[in-house]
């Protein structure tokens, strides 16, 4: 479905308000909800930073982070959670059900922690069939089972026909972060290289040729995985890691944009390193869309100091989901807060961040 | 909307399947998903023992309490979540997103934990106000403050018009739970005496006076608190408390009967004993609802030693949550895993577990 864009009306008299509670700049060019808000672009990222952070009024939130990293009963805990509303609930390569534990798995892991326990909450729209609520539940338990992890407590709630799309999962989770790492966006440092662990933009075209009937050639496949086995091992070899994140939502270009600006350095990749698969590239070309901005759902971005990105690298190659690790670029001292790429032709481009949606309900 | 009940056809060929799933007694009476699965009545119960239970196959789950216990780091917690799809999203008394934090906070408080952490998605709907929004997320900042937990990590998607209602919202809360206590449903015994906290009934009573546009005379007002601060200085006097529980959807009844069968004991309540305001019996004999088992959000059940039942109710009684606290009932050693209501005139009648749905979307 296209976004629908609702351009700010010169004539409002006022804005949004709602029993006390009055739409904060620069939303109140959007009063309603639109597909952008859920993008994980410079929408959602207004949406956070003017709606709920001031709400909740909390440091940890406003760190942004793919999880908290709290202390609890003396131990030090990354808690994080996700929503998943992806369409179709079966795609090549997954379903729902490894999405909703995987994503939070990956979550947990860029912080450094070795996840351990999940919640699920399942909203089941009426009429859907039992029998896609098994399979997604077998689904669900055969990937925790896969990563690691406990599904711990779980929830459901139904709501009527009309008001849900089958099934929608939330899922929290906690782990145990590892003693000694410390890695936050914060800690790019000028001079730092960036590491991708793998092929970029799969899972948003797997969905997508779902999702259109397109065939790009080969069959895309997604790459949802649970990558915390892939960061224990790079955690061993390298403890001193600066950055981890994974691309999802908006794409290596917005996690790139969110720690560049976080930690208020530049970061220039080389476009040609990029390892892009050449059914995602025609897939892309086809459909108009940027490999760096499509989603990805077992891979991750690492930041760290330049003399332990060969060793890194090395570990990273050794094991299954980092084989095609590969160096995408660099921390620079120049423009703070900006990601340009360097064309094959030697120009300089910037990878901003979008502002809405490009794929809607990738995840 | 009324629950759409599927009769079993008796001439179904064979049970639904899909891809290597097939669906088990008895859900295959009710092949697709109707209102009755989000009840937290029998049919809740069935999708959980029947279908979640195998696919996630670890013990913790199969418990079925509110919140599971686990050991991490040295950290003795509980974890719980709830999705929230309360319809509607404001009324008396309060909000989905009070609604969001205290339904968390009590699911962790009934395991004798202190809440401390809160994760927090929203699924949003294209098209909902963004003022709505503001006003909700308001209303879970100020609930989660009074609750005393931070919103530590969150997360929003958008789904398109029509496959939403507004806003719905996950909590998962981690706590810590108190050295020393051993709160579970299996440990409710024989010759031990059940509290509950106050008057019964009028969280759910409050969202059907505004969604039917009923009204009872007096406006009824959700009960919807935090019970931490309760639960806090009911371990303080009892630290053997034996079992804690909120009885949500479903109301007292369904709490009552799941104790009885996973304690493996019989629950004798005495009727002119429940303290159900005018205004909710009214509502329920106008609306043909049974106190019992209709919806509460700031109420707890407690089971208790005889001998330390004084103390434990001159405790809650002293706390503003408390303060209409009773004694309602006794655990048996007759008809274990049943619960019967002596009546005013002596009778006694079965207070069994709802099949499907008595008031949906309640929370």
């Amino acid at each position: 479905m296209a976004e629908q864009v609702m351009l700010p009306d010169p004539a409002m008299p006022d804005p949004p308000s709602f029993d006390g509670w009055t739409c904060p700049l620069p939303l109140r060019d959007h009063p309603t909800v639109v597909m952008g808000h859920g993008g994980g672009g410079q929408m959602s990222a207004e949406l956070i930073e003017h709606l709920f952070v001031p709400a909740f009024s909390n440091p940890l939130l406003a760190g942004l982070t793919d999880s908290a990293v709290v202390t609890l009963g003396g131990a030090h805990l990354a808690f994080s959670t996700d929503s998943f509303v992806v369409q179709p609930l079966f795609f090549p390569g997954g379903s729902i059900g490894d999405l909703a534990v995987n994503g939070t798995v990956n979550d947990l892991a860029m912080s450094g922690a070795q996840p351990a326990y999940l919640s699920c909450g399942f909203i089941l729209e009426e009429g859907v069939e039992l029998s896609v609520v098994g399979r997604i539940a077998k689904d669900l338990g055969t990937a925790a089972e896969l990563a690691g992890v406990i599904v711990a407590t779980g929830d459901t709630k139904v709501v009527d026909t009309g008001h849900g799309d089958g099934v929608y999962i939330n899922t929290a989770g906690i782990g145990l972060v590892r003693d000694g790492v410390d890695i936050r966006p914060q800690r790019a440092a000028a001079g730092d290289v960036v590491i991708i662990s793998g092929m970029i933009g799969v899972h948003g075209i797997a969905i997508m040729s779902v999702r259109e009937g397109i065939s790009f050639g080969t069959e895309v496949v997604s790459d949802c995985a649970p990558l915390n086995g892939l960061v224990a091992a790079m955690l061993d070899t390298t403890p001193d890691l600066h950055v981890l994140r994974d691309p999802t939502r908006g794409g290596v270009a917005t996690s790139l944009n969110e720690i560049a600006k976080a930690a208020g350095v530049g970061i220039e990749l080389t476009e040609r390193n990029l390892p892009i698969p050449e059914t995602v590239a025609n897939a892309c070309s086809f459909l108009g869309l940027d490999p760096l901005y499509v989603a990805n759902e077992g891979k991750l971005l690492a930041i760290v100091a330049r003399d332990q990105a060969d060793e890194l690298l090395a570990t990273m190659r050794a094991h299954p989901l980092g084989a095609d690790a590969a160096v995408i670029g660099e921390c620079v001292p120049d423009h703070p807060g900006m990601v340009v790429t360097k064309t094959a032709f030697g120009a300089t481009r910037v990878v901003d961040t979008p502002i809405g949606e490009q794929l809607p309900r990738i995840c």
